[in-house]
């Protein structure tokens, strides 16, 4: 494939993707005296005074960690720390085009929870947030929880909840054009992954009521054998009609199917044993569950995918740098589930009713109103909700 | 004073000193779907498959982590790994300015041996080389001599190293001055701390052999109560008169003194007790052990402080970045003794036997001669110890 060849060659041509540049000016031996030896003491004893004066005069306040164990990198699976490096520097690409955020790979040559933990934690003072990346269910569910306890940044693991706030985005507008309401809908959630259970989180939490999740075995549901303790925890709260068996039997009357599995499983037969105006939000890549060619000659009649070239691409560059962004903005403590929901609304909003079709119900990944949208709307959410360091609920919003 | 509220402003005004950029072209969706999905899965797989290649991929070969607990910062001690960001921020900047190699402060809220050695193991595949910076001795010792054993990747401790390097260099000049041998001299050093012990361990295996260490509570000699491991060793190792007692006796008849304690300790009566033709190497800062003007009027033939308003700075600047630049262009996997001992020539043969002078024993730091010597030097000495990856010494010199 062509586009691979180009790819090794832009690679090799400049080394990686990302250096780091002085923004100081630097000519002559004042400037570094100002920038290092002697002048450098004067920061340092202000921020020893008033730690949060490391947001005025240090890099902090603008970087990420884009921190990965290479266990689940794209669709290459376990692949390691060193083979992870070049989209974990795409990432802080991405972060620097779009969000103007600063951020640096990290990645971990262990796969052991506490020793990642323990990792992060450590490092945490140099940075203003940290996104994990790329690292294997279930262990990611552990790992975000317990920095998010520990830490007092935001740590955002993007495929969970990045997916999930796209997916959710894009949901909203697809109601509309079918003319359903969340509490009625049946979502079927094809993977039980980092993405799966993060969008299963988060639609439950604005207020859809009948989701069934599924795995390579078949349906979630309690009392299942062979499952781990995240999967448990998700029977328990999901599938209220109590289903049992394969994604056939999942598929029967359900409005929505989004999958985040595998490619090509979705046959004719499932798109017929859905409701009426069906819903498919096919993420595996690069094939997607079902080809939109396919899902289009089946009557789904509203088809979302992971690709570009396709309509309704759900691409997490339109979640996470603008999350990041608000975050950073206000100096928020952590990315708690308001701020995700005012950018899922942020996100769907930016598709005009008067514009809204099936082919366009997710703004494009390159439309340059999402950014900012998405950070006014995760900034304020912080304010609202408490979470900033420098801006509260009394003063007015501050973007 | 003045300079301190300018760096205080210029801190501020620019939110730290370095940021994070892309250096490859990004103006349309094809040049990301290279730089990200789906094209990156190239680089990934082929690094997966040839591990080395992660030097032609990603920006790990130009890439140091600048590493500090924040204990031992500047003058100022145990301030905090926030508080540290602007002097580890510093050091980014001299190193892309000096080396053009990329940096990125990593400070740690750990003081733990153990944690810290397993925290920098564990982010080591990002990086190229890793730089220790402002950690207390003496744990920085047992944390550096772990982690060179521990990591495939060249490890300094710039504060110990870096100071030795450039102390060694300058003595090579002074005696040639002063018209002595390196095996006949005797040398003072006052200060057991990272710089001291460094500056005698490479002192000692460049072919010194009376070298006599001091602390706060006088000579380090065998038996002596109240010293930990590492001066128990420096005991055993130096003071081959065995001499005891206090600063002043051990200045009687010395050729050299070289201060890396505190200021104003050096009295008259020291100077005077020394051999002809003393060198003063006082090194504390801002305020040396002697002030420049003390020393001349007492007769110190060469002075050297590491004040940049005064002749014969000892500044690490002419040591780390050619020293990084070097390792870094071979693909060392340590800094090892006979690459600091490169430095150390090429540094003090920068300055020509027409031009040396007392007041010139150490060039320039902002000499553009320092860093591209150091670094051929040093990228050919790892050559022929064989700790290049990519040379043996049975190629051509590359540099």
């Amino acid at each position: 494939m062509d586009l691979m060849k180009k790819s090794l060659e832009m690679h090799k041509e400049f080394k990686g993707k990302m250096e780091i540049v002085s923004k100081v000016p630097l000519k002559d031996s004042y400037d570094l005296s100002l920038a290092y030896s002697p002048g450098v003491a004067a920061p340092c004893q202000e921020i020893e005074k008033s730690p949060m004066r490391v947001y005025d005069y240090t890099m902090k306040g603008n970087l990420v960690a884009v921190v990965s164990d290479g266990t689940a990198v794209l669709g290459l699976g376990d692949i390691g720390p060193e083979a992870a490096l070049p989209v974990m520097e795409g990432k802080a690409l991405l972060l620097k085009r779009f969000a103007n955020v600063d951020a640096v790979p990290i990645t971990l040559n262990t796969k052991d929870v506490d020793e990642i933990v323990r990792t992060v934690k450590a490092i945490s003072p140099t940075f203003g947030a940290i996104n994990l990346e790329d690292i294997a269910a279930p262990r990611c569910f552990e790992i975000e929880e317990r920095l998010k306890a520990e830490c007092n940044i935001p740590i955002f693991h993007d495929d969970q909840h990045g997916t999930a706030i796209v997916v959710a985005a894009g949901l909203e507008n697809a109601l509309k054009l079918v003319g359903k309401r969340k509490e009625e809908v049946k979502i079927v959630i094809n993977g039980a992954g980092a993405a799966g259970i993060a969008t299963l989180k988060l639609l439950a939490s604005i207020g859809y009521k009948n989701i069934v999740v599924c795995d390579s075995k078949g349906i979630l549901y309690e009392g299942r054998s062979g499952m781990n303790a995240v999967k448990e925890e998700i029977a328990k709260i999901t599938n209220p009609e109590k289903l049992t068996g394969t994604l056939d039997d999942a598929m029967v009357g359900t409005d929505i199917f989004i999958g985040v599995s595998i490619a090509n499983i979705l046959t004719k037969e499932h798109i017929d044993s859905m409701n009426r105006d069906p819903i498919v939000f096919a993420l595996a890549n690069p094939n997607p569950e079902i080809t939109y060619e396919n899902a289009e000659r089946w009557g789904v009649r509203i088809i979302g995918t992971g690709r570009s070239d396709y309509p309704n691409q759900v691409n997490n560059v339109l979640a996470f740098p603008g999350i990041f962004r608000g975050a950073l903005d206000v100096f928020a403590t952590e990315i708690n589930e308001e701020m995700k929901i005012a950018a899922v609304n942020a996100i769907a909003s930016l598709v005009d009713e008067n514009e809204l079709r099936e082919d366009y119900v997710i703004p494009k990944p390159l439309d340059e109103r999402v950014v900012p949208a998405v950070a006014k709307a995760v900034a304020n959410a912080a304010i609202e909700t408490g979470v900033s360091r420098l801006y509260s609920n009394q003063q007015a919003k501050v973007i």
